[in-house]
């Protein structure tokens, strides 16, 4: 059985992030979607409102082999205590590549035996990124089209608090 | 009647993008030169400095169907309010390219009567970014070949306060 | 008025071209789309074959202000003669952007007149080329969502004979 | 079971294609090595000197869950004969990338059900093309360290003759 | 005698960096590493601490006519004031170099008679930077493969302290 | 002394080549710029041509310490055999760069000894290429501000005949 993860920020998870899980979950047996804890930055959203929007958009996706958990530290460290031999990246563009490939290569050097595998997104969530969801938001823009049905709804409620 | 928005932080406006002003005025009928009033970072400019030094080097220029403006929110909005079609963006570098189609696709996602036209500067103007020409001055060098003539003078009265 | 020129190969036009084309017959007066008839490469399709399908495809999708033509020799030369000040190009990926950037810099060098203006198309149609069209086609793929409506039913005829 | 195909023109294989194929193997359940017989170039090598140098090189890296194969056509079609839901691609470089996510997209396009995967290799094998070792090689470079020993010894050799 | 400037932050300097130096001394006659003392940013490592691992890392590599110093203010002033006509720069990806170009181009607007000049290191080194070893170190990776023994030792020093 | 090598096809030289080579005149002791001579592909224009044109443009340029020379089959070995230590490549765009990235690490693994060193143009010279100025003078363009003098009259004349 292959577990594999998909490590990230999600903040918040986009339609890009949930395209590349439904990908990677009918490709693996079971797929972690894990939720790095960044004690650098701080974040627009909790770590509890992040693992709730996911929960509840895998639910809806109907993700039945996909788990939602959050981590600290290295990604590889942690993919070593699940037992997983892949980390599942998304690829949009040439700047992500680059920056991409120096993740792998450096989470290779930290753990051999922990493979990177890279998927892409349909081409109409190529232009997603969570950056610009938040940045349209505060500006009052409408992403119902960029992020799953829930978090649309959390984003509006959040605007108007 | 086209008209299109050219809309920056212009912080400090530089002659790449003078370039870019002039390519534009030469295509559509009428162009606002538009200064994002950006409330989440902190300019080194305020905007009362930047209009006037757009305003003055617009008029050096001699481009009469340039006009200077400035504005809050997202850009699709504000060139809807004008009645604008049409986005005016610079392309220098690959990098820049890869984040401006980002971009496009975005406001398109938000409006989609919206067009985003890429203009391309002279090559020697290719490597001017408003943040290398504030090291440089930061640093006393000598940026008269990057800015507008009076874009020049402000910098320099400024470094000596 | 402003007449701009869509000058490429065209073989065959695509979903992309006349993305492209669309967004370009928006934006300025009158917009000529011209073939360019290269003579150092054998070309898939006769020139008479592509001038037919872009009428009808043009027709097709009632853009009243296009126009179809051909051409030999340099785009500037070709663009003098029509009055035309604008050359229009589509952009999809970052190699294309970087040829372009030589093409539009070149034809500046040959007439300083002429500005080259680029578009980008839906995201969707970002990876579609007249080359791996032709390629599918070749080898029995359906290619009916990336190419105009008459120009699939040319390429299925053309592949039967 | 997952099975995924690697394919690819292998002309000759190398030592980056070998740690992209030992990378997929440990990943997925089975792993088919294609070589796809494309009828519009002339090869340096022929299918058979193909087959049997990628038939040794996976047997001498014990890749005991690799079948080597080829195929004519479609990569998509050879696929869902197979019932392979995943494409195996290797990335190394930008230029690379883009490519392949437009024949990614491609694939997508042709038939939904079938995934590409990308799967990058050692920093070391980075620089190394199929099309470089064989210019080295013509040139009487030592590609020892670029490609698997037996095919090594099979260049030299056709050197000679 | 040709004397080379590398300048750089080196916070901390990495083995990338050191081949990039090591390649250098065999071309220049003399090879200064220069820190760049940034007053913007707050560095990891202070000047002295900067300057201390190099000096070690250069000694145990036995680069001669390798000098380490520091500067503030322009690159090029610096350079002149050294009477230096080379600055060198290590290349790693697509990212670095226009960012690199744009750095190149600057500097020959403030001083025509300084060239720069481009490294690259070895494959492996190429997915190093300072930042991501400073990141792994926070998350208690192992970076000796990364970085020269010495700096490799500080840092596990200071993680402990 | 330091000796480096200037290898390219030089089909014809462009002043982007001619700007590198005078870059490289100022840093490096000598400079041989040597013209391959590829049995592969049809050349525009003959061995002989190409070194003449080579040597007058060299001589109008002053490089007094520049030396024009042709070689058959590896650079290294050609670089090994004159002694050189250094092999000169230009930089111009991203595509370039990568490909260079791959030939410097092709070069290293065939000759650890010999280093490639990175030079950029004027970025004026930026977007000049030796076929981009073949297919120019083909449609009858005027190249004047793309080539040497000397180089633009041999056009000229081939043109006509």
């Amino acid at each position: 059985m292959t577990l594999a993860i998909y490590p990230g920020s999600f903040d918040p998870v986009t339609k890009g992030h949930m395209d590349v899980l439904k990908r990677a979950s009918r490709i693996f047996d079971k797929v972690i979607i894990a939720v790095l804890n960044n004690h650098e930055k701080e974040p627009f959203m909790s770590m509890e409102d992040k693992l709730n929007l996911i929960q509840v958009a895998v639910a809806d996706a109907n993700l039945s082999n996909v788990e939602v958990d959050c981590f600290d530290g290295l990604t590889v460290e942690y993919a070593k205590k699940k037992n997983a031999k892949v980390l599942i990246r998304g690829l949009r563009a040439v700047s992500d590549f680059e920056y991409e490939m120096q993740l792998a290569q450096m989470n290779q050097n930290l753990d051999k035996s922990i493979e990177t595998v890279f998927l892409t997104t349909k081409p109409n969530y190529n232009f997603i990124s969570s950056r610009s969801v938040k940045e349209a938001v505060r500006l009052g823009g409408d992403v119902s089209q960029l992020v799953p049905k829930n978090v649309n709804e959390y984003l509006i409620k959040r605007c108007k608090a």
